[in-house]
């Protein structure tokens, strides 16, 4: 293998690949990342087996030459240094050239690298996917689905299944549901596929998705989404995304929200969460974060919270609007603020059945998303 | 105690004395920040007994009301909460009544918050320092010698001394001394000060410089400072800075720097340090972080660090001047670019008196910098 290539584009391809290598590998070849060069381009391969990223970059794109090959060929470099070397490279050009034994020459201005490759054959196959059953949707909606939802899965590996985000297509609704049994987010988009295509029960690790966000242009530009039995996999321009999808069931969460309510309000997103945000300061000392909202009989409410060594903070919120009985709670402020942060809009419906029931939260301007908090049971 | 107080100006001061308030105080008082109130304004201090910080508030400033006193008094305050709290406050207006038992109100828009409040005549009272022995820096030139002299202050300590910077000051010029034996920096200046006065073996933690260094504006607006037997007063606007200095006797360091060379390089300064940098990614691997240089025959240098695992890397440098032995000596590479960080000059002198002497280092353009490093042995 030797080529001459773009330091630039060399660059801007390892980032997109470095994060699916693992950082502490169980066996070296897992920390590398593939360099697989033909005459058309060159493709980037990072996997923990968990997660793997491809990224392709051409020999030339708009005419403008980005690669030179002279001789084809793979090599498999560690992950770490490469990522960071390239980065630091003298000049905009660099030669790659690999040897006998893997051992692979870089060189840019005045710089030579000599570094211990990897043999290829070692490296992860990733997973073959047939591409019948693709659908799209655009960069910017994935992006705050994502967003939107990831805040209420666990981060308790002790039950992996709720670690993730289910996620499930039918009549051409897509649905993105996460809980870790105190709280749930949902969030539902229409999807651009033929009217009989779903699937239900794709759970994909929250920490991917969160990765995956930051490959997303946050543009409206079309992701391609493929679903297979065990794997999704993701098309982002010039980059494949593949994930290994959650084993097990997700848990039935459609009867854990209510649709009646005893208490309704409806509140400014911004008010409420500055309230909140003070009252957590307080809350967080006593590490309950215990928030207590109390309606008024003026068509206010107070949100408080207390610590015995700090004192107490009390708020008072004008609401929009204020339907059905006086009412008592108590909540997680963290899990509130999760919540109200991610809400982007500017009023915001808060429905109560009791002390005891769970909370709903919606944005007032449309049903796209849905969360659920579960109060605190507290003597007060 | 009750008074009205601008926001902005109380979060400012507030910001500025945080920083001296324990984190995890012994005893409640001193993770406090103690608020004095007279008609002439609002005092801040906070003190963790090795650093004290205050910061005066005037009722007025510029004709414009900052603050207005209805009742003089004094409280303490849990910093960490407090700091947070005033900033979040939903109004620019804050009032501020403490009641029995140091109970404190902290009113602003529809926030009310009460505080468990401190009695202040617990709160450490500060040094009393005689100013009549003050001298002046400007703030920019106080902040450079900082910089160029805390890095090779030592972290380890079991030696309290060494992670100090020695100051002395005779013949009105100022010098800043820092070595954990390893390494030395040394910085001098002219100070504005009566002929006769001088001072030596004045050691201030280093990590108490850099927050000093926070707290000067990057101007050249004159610093007072005032040295007293074992404690240093900085002035810094309506900002004062209290230090204890540390016990011992700073080690001899005069004759560790050699005078005479026998290998000399004059080196770019930019150029070198990213070689270095380079280099430092492969030494990092080997934990030793060693860097070996060599001198080649036509005027080069060589910058090469190896790891058993990765590779190799080889850097090729012009000298823009060369004089002296053919030499081959290896260092720590982490050493050499805390050096090169901060030189601000744009060609580097490097000084050799063999593979075994200390290495000196300095500006080209000036001789108020000085930097040791001593090599690594090495069998190669």
């Amino acid at each position: 293998m030797k080529l001459s290539i773009s330091k630039h584009e060399l660059n801007e391809a390892i980032q997109q690949v470095a994060k699916a290598a693992s950082s502490r590998p169980t066996i070296p070849i897992l920390g590398g990342i593939k360099i697989e060069v033909t005459h058309q381009g060159v493709t980037l391969t990072a996997s923990d087996t968990d997660i793997s990223i491809q990224s392709f970059i051409p020999v030339e794109r708009d005419n403008l030459v980005i690669a030179h090959v002279d001789k084809p060929g793979n090599v498999v470099l560690p992950a770490k240094f490469f990522v960071e070397i390239v980065k630091k490279l003298p000049s905009e050009n660099v030669e790659i050239e690999v040897g006998a034994h893997f051992q692979t020459l870089i060189r840019s201005g005045s710089t030579d690298i000599q570094m211990v490759g990897l043999d290829p054959e070692e490296f992860p196959v990733l997973p073959s996917i047939e591409h019948n059953e693709l659908f799209q949707m655009p960069g910017d909606l994935l992006k705050a689905m994502i967003r939107q939802t990831v805040l209420a899965a666990s981060v308790n590996e002790q039950t992996p299944i709720l670690t993730g985000v289910l996620w499930s297509l039918q009549d051409k609704q897509l649905k993105f549901v996460a809980t870790d049994r105190h709280r749930l987010a949902s969030r539902i988009a229409q999807a651009e596929t033929a009217a009989d295509y779903r699937f239900n029960n794709v759970v994909i690790a929250a920490k991917t998705l969160v990765e995956l966000s930051k490959l997303v242009p946050d543009q409206h530009g079309l992701v391609d989404i493929v679903v297979a039995d065990n794997q999704v996999l993701f098309k982002i321009g010039n980059v494949l995304f593949y994930t290994r999808v959650l084993d097990g069931t997700y848990p039935d969460t459609s009867k854990i929200i209510p649709s009646m309510f005893k208490t309704e309000l409806v509140l400014d997103t911004k008010n409420l969460t500055d309230a909140i945000d003070r009252a957590y300061l307080m809350s967080r000392e006593e590490k309950t974060n215990i928030v207590r909202l109390t309606t008024l009989e003026d068509g206010a409410i107070e949100i408080s919270s207390s610590s015995t060594e700090l004192g107490r903070v009390t708020e008072q919120l004008e609401a929009k609007q204020f339907d059905g009985e006086a009412l008592k709670i108590a909540f997680n402020s963290k899990y509130m603020l999760d919540v109200l942060k991610v809400i982007d809009s500017e009023q915001i419906f808060i429905g109560f059945t009791g002390a005891m029931s769970p909370i709903v939260i919606r944005p007032t301007d449309h049903n796209y998303n849905t969360y659920v908090i579960l109060p605190y049971r507290t003597t007060n």
